[in-house]
């Protein structure tokens, strides 16, 4: 499954010194790709978190192969190759206006209990999706 | 009643292009001085949410002097200049370490009960205090 | 002089432990209303510092009404009242989707020469605009 | 080689409605490591980049073992495994106040010349340290 995000333009905030994007905001980037991934899937994150699962990251990486500039509009392309389990797995690649991979990563999430924040399995209803 | 806090390092992810700590991060910077007050009136601020107190910021303002860059060590005095009621207004002056004042600003914040998040007034235990 | 900006919907990043955007994202909120309105100006703040001219924040206002949380969708009155001089100053209005009226601010900038850092007064293809 | 951090405090603003420390920011904290080391070293990362070279990050990964949680206090263990070539790779470990680990991660750093963005072999002043 995969799902392209709409446009994204790169903040004045989200910029260093260096003059490019800092690189903490790519996992911002990455959550809002699968948080709107998950609207149009007709599951946003707030009817999960209101069920009372939290989801954290538990795993991520990222490779980073060009840099964003500010101003650049980006899109992010956001896959689930693997079933959910107790976790749920997405990997993306961010795409600048000249259609240029600029980074590719992935974060892994933990379905937990938002009480116990002990972890549970993929709720039926986000796994039929999946 | 004032209060000097630690000496703090601008980090490197608090810089934007234009070479100078983005101004967002003052608020951040506000906050840990208060926080680091109400920390040494032994009063942290984790005791105050435990008691189903949040306290939101409901007003602020900052007048940049000089800028913060990445690297400068600085510190903040912060006052209290009048009795808290169902807000309490913090006064702050920053200094870098040629003892520069490079930043003022203050912030007020409400006393919400954190389940109805309805206004009340400063509880007894912290008016004491101020 | 007027302009509202797209809508832009709040990131879970941009919350805090009270369940709110912590308030600091309201300065890089403004930010984006004017950057986005320079945009359609024809002024990118792109060619801005490209033409050796920065525009760092001299002072800043806010004043907070109802909190935004994670997932609303809001939009940004932005206004310039006055002239630019030697700084600029814009007044903000952010709004939720229920039309309500959540922030309100203000923030001053000033025209830098970008190498020596000195004031300077507003370039005219700035003023003209305004 | 190796080098343990001082103590950093977890800030209010780090923090998500989750409740815990949103994830983008280790990121910000492995790289508060490098650079304390970097200057303990006697080679502060500002020399660096005075000498025309920036050290963009270009891989990175992080596992997220246990969360850390507003007013936490930390320390990083930053590890230099390899020799530096045209990138310099460092190891971290977070644990919290209990010597608790609950973050591990590591950061693939470039050596790239400030003004043309190509890649450059690490300076013998650097590779001699290390």
């Amino acid at each position: 499954m995969k799902y392209k995000t709409s446009t994204i333009k790169v903040r004045y905030s989200e910029t260093d010194q260096m003059g490019i994007v800092h690189h903490s905001n790519y996992l911002k980037f990455f959550e809002l790709a699968r948080i709107e991934w998950l609207e149009k899937l007709k599951m946003p994150y707030q009817k999960i978190e209101e069920s009372n699962i939290v989801l954290p990251v538990v795993r991520c990486d990222i490779k980073f192969i060009k840099s964003l500039f500010f101003g650049d509009l980006f899109y992010i392309n956001v896959f689930c190759k693997k079933k959910p389990t107790s976790t749920i797995e997405f990997t993306y690649q961010i795409f600048n206006q000249n259609d240029e991979l600029t980074t590719e990563g992935s974060t892994t999430l933990a379905f937990l209990n938002s009480k116990s924040m002990k972890p549970q399995r993929c709720p039926k209803i986000i796994s039929d999706i999946f």
